[in-house]
């Protein structure tokens, strides 16, 4: 053993940094305070040799080494010292292009690019498996939760029926003060802006994008069928009020943003969408930034997931256990050890992505009417001739005829999603409903335990 | 690869189980039922070549192929076909020697022993190391939550500083039950017994010992400091009354028996005992059979594990994981990809364990007194001499002067466990107190998100 730690300890692992922004810097924090103990869990040290940034001024802040800086990605990923390159760009092109070379060239990859993944991921798992070398990308989803280690290694021997999970911090801390406070949607926004939880452009988060992209990353290894993002049923929290939350809290859920994906016979469910979470559900109390995944498969039935979904540490773990990951490889010899797409040999049958319209739940609606008698009665017919069945009805009337717009609740039975939106359409066409209804799907509860 | 892949279906991973019990025979299910997706996932199928146990009568309820079965273990771990050796027989011996043997062969090892792996840690890293083969426990703590795997390959760039959980599915079973149907320890002991979730001796589980073993190997993964179990300060929950679940609801909180390990400065504190939780905290809501693990670490912060902790099933799902895992490394050439102990450069530091007594929190402590004027003076005066600072206390009494046995619940402020014990033997001398106080932890709530 003393022989083989010492040829080890004259042995670093070389990296190299593309992108030196939050993930970025994060990375590089936890490289330096951990490295000690890195080391020791690794065998040798990992040797930041590259790093490459489009602004200069954040390698000055980093204080890199002489040498260590350049401008040039594309000098990076063709350096023959480097060993794994690590992309922390964002976005697809450069990122895409300079992953490509980099495996290319016989390096590990790793990276956190959820929007590059999600988009291009048959390409570049397939260039990895090709070029034999790994391509980590814990940091993609959820952050600091092992989430694709733990579908990848420690839940390999099962088969995962569903995924359901709070995968968008940003959106989650907003639904969160807005239950808390009683305060809109805008409002909370902005405050979430000044305090760093939201981007200056919030669409990618509010919208629902962001998780659609993790979703699709989800389904990916979850259940071997590739989607684009795009396919993916979306809805977002931008028309979400504080009464739909004090609603939801009334009749015992918590309103959250969720991203969904199950499997049934090859049929490939995917959805994004707000939704009522029962209140004893493990995923009612994810508060705040937090991220939680509820899994359920075969073996083990359910199992959760929870921690910070974003940040600068939190994804810097993420990323770090990747690079250890891809120096166990090269310093065990091994080739190939695992593929990027979880599967060695590609199943014939890929499953295929169901109609958007056939997924199926209880539904919450609310409608805003003018307060006139009748109005209730119109709604309702509607909903009926959809065939959509009503488990109870709130309306919030003033009723003083004063022809002021008022919100009408609705809790269905289960209904497809498809009779949701159709009936929806007709209601909103209705002379005495205002436009804008809006719609949230309602998840059943766990067993009991 | 497609010639990759025909030498690849050429091959299989041939392997041996040791012991068909209850995990035993779950672990073989999954490879019959998951086997076409176990193969496409790692590339070659597993064979199952041998298997033994001392009971015929196991084997034939799993129609083993003819030849694959013997009750002669030891002939098992000589096979020179055999590539990875799973035991499940449990306990010290046989199951250390056979391990042992099976290593020495140059085999790799599974095993699913939380009793011998955390009474023989050393030797069984040592010479896994040695031998340059894998060992694989994920199996051991926490049945189908592969916490293992999060703690060494996802988590592996991370300082982890406390690690709290519920690590034994009878006990919180128990507890669960008890606080919902209001009814004593030994009644609701008796019902699990009779529903298979407790042992017929149920010492291992409601004495903490089971949890104690579980802690020892988390202690060793995460602060890299090999405890024997015993030196565990240990409290189980045979003393807990419907009183205690009841007060802790009133308090806000829900009792658990929880483990905890921490690490400061090189000084572990580790312990189980039963303790209230804050309702908030994400472990309170942890129900029945389910485990939980909150980790604590310096780049995720808190983070949380849910599942089922036992059974066939989940914990033939760690099994196989840990089977798929040294079958990678065969596959891919790779020769001690990660050392057993999770280490590969032992550090000098080891750290130490703290005396038992030191470690601090507030306190519950439940006092039964004869119904006298002046007992509530008599056992806060005990306190107060001890140094022991109390936030609320609250006497049930009767008041009717009859002298029967009331309870007295007590919530302290922060204080040592030396310092709670040493009043709590003194309150327990007082002539108007019966014998056998009651104490619980209290831990503190988690950060607001």
């Amino acid at each position: 053993m003393s022989g083989e730690a010492k040829t080890m300890e004259s042995r670093t692992i070389k990296i190299a940094i593309l992108g030196l922004g939050n993930i970025g810097a994060g990375t590089v924090e936890i490289l330096r305070r951990n490295g000690g103990l890195i080391e020791q869990r690794l065998g040798v040290p990992f040797e930041l040799v590259r790093a490459a940034d489009l602004d200069p001024a954040r390698a000055k802040k980093l204080e890199l080494l002489p040498g260590v800086f350049t401008t040039d990605a594309k000098a990076v990923v063709e350096d023959p010292s480097v060993q794994v390159v690590v992309e922390l760009i964002g976005g697809i092109e450069p990122a895409r292009s300079l992953i490509l070379a980099a495996m290319e060239n016989g390096k590990h990859v790793v990276t956190a690019n959820k929007a590059l993944l999600s988009a291009h991921w048959e390409e570049l798992v397939t260039k990895a498996e090709e070029k034999r070398v790994s391509l980590g990308f814990e940091g993609s989803v959820a952050g600091g939760i092992p989430l694709i280690h733990t579908i990848r290694r420690g839940l390999v021997a099962n088969r995962i029926q569903r995924v359901t999970g709070i995968i968008n911090g940003t959106c989650n801390y907003i639904l969160t003060r807005m239950a808390r406070d009683r305060k809109p949607f805008a409002e909370i926004l902005l405050d979430a802006q000044a305090h760093g939880f939201a981007e200056a452009d919030p669409a990618l988060d509010v919208e629902g994008i962001d998780a659609a992209q993790k979703l699709a990353i989800l389904v990916d290894l979850c259940f071997g069928l590739s989607l684009a993002p795009g396919a993916i049923t979306r809805c977002g929290i931008t028309a979400v009020t504080p009464l739909d939350l004090a609603m939801a809290e009334e009749l015992g859920y918590r309103m959250k943003l969720l991203c969904s994906a199950a499997s049934e016979r090859g049929e490939v469910e995917a959805w994004v969408h707000p939704a009522l979470v029962p209140i004893s559900h493990p995923l009612a109390s994810v508060d705040g930034v937090f991220n939680a995944i509820y899994l359920e498969d075969d073996n083990v039935g359910p199992s959760l997931y929870l921690g910070r979904g974003a940040g600068a540490l939190p994804t810097g773990s993420a990323v770090v256990a990747d690079l250890v990951s891809a120096a166990r490889d090269i310093l065990s010899g091994a080739v190939s050890r695992m593929p990027a797409s979880g599967a060695r040999i590609r199943s014939q049958e890929r499953g295929h992505l169901r109609g958007a319209g056939d997924s199926r739940s209880e539904f919450y609606l609310r409608v805003t009417v003018l307060d006139r008698p009748g109005v209730l009665s119109a709604v309702t017919g509607v909903l009926g001739r959809h065939g959509i069945s009503i488990a109870s009805v709130i309306q919030r009337g003033r009723g003083d005829g004063q022809e002021e717009a008022v919100p009408i609740l609705v809790v269905t039975h289960e209904a497809s999603f498809a009779e949701m939106t159709a009936a929806m359409a007709d209601v909103d066409a209705l002379s005495v409903v205002k436009k804008g209804s809006f719609l949230a799907r309602i998840i059943p509860g766990t067993e009991d335990p």
